[in-house]
């Protein structure tokens, strides 16, 4: 099971933003800006561009009610999504809130976030959401 | 017309990759790795998220066997995605064949690739993709 089933299944505790039959959103605990959320499919498959058609068509349609909420709930230029799959084997989107360019750039260093703040993030992202 | 709707239209020219009723694919020719293509909607939308579900759901079911063809064409571990938007106001999605994550950093210099080799590029991504 990977970490990220785990997550779905509940048995590793997340910031859950959202859900359906086929996707999970939640925090992503290393962000590198805040809001920085996670897109997964509820399947494993570890290379995204593997993943079946059923889910490559609504993963991102599952995602864009959750980037505009995101949009609205930090101040930025626009909602960038991401895709990289070097580390966890378990195909999974990145959204960002960026201002610019090097809000992308995940070789920079990780912000360091309290268990307090990453629930309010959580809350104004779901409240936005609504 | 944004810069992308004049190489749809074919008033600038490009190294097109694939094309369909919604969809453009062609090099980036200020890559940031070798065989790094851009997907395009048929539509001037300057953010992503803000095409309709349309173009949502078949981005990525367009884009899979050219990010497959982009795999087997240069050694990498997989295909990465990347979707920005800072600079031109028509939204596009980065395909990009990565080893490691600076390969996806948009901060970094970009390649310097000669026309010819552009045209090698093109023409080893089309024949992956038959």
């Amino acid at each position: 099971m990977t970490l990220f089933s785990k997550i779905i299944a509940g048995e590793i505790p997340s910031y859950k933003i959202a859900e359906d039959k086929n996707f999970f959103a939640f925090l992503d605990i290393f962000p590198l800006v805040k809001g920085h959320v996670l897109v997964i499919p509820k399947i494993e498959t570890d290379k995204f561009f593997d993943l079946e058609e059923e889910y490559l068509s609504k993963i991102l349609v599952f995602a864009k009610p959750i980037a505009q909420a995101i949009e609205k709930s930090f101040p930025c230029n626009r909602c960038a999504l991401s895709v990289v799959g070097l580390e966890v084997p378990h195909a999974h989107m990145h959204l960002l809130p960026i201002n610019e360019i090097d809000d992308t750039n995940f070789t920079r260093g990780k912000l360091q976030i309290s268990n307090e703040e990453l629930k309010e993030i959580q809350q104004i992202i779901i409240n936005n959401l609504k």
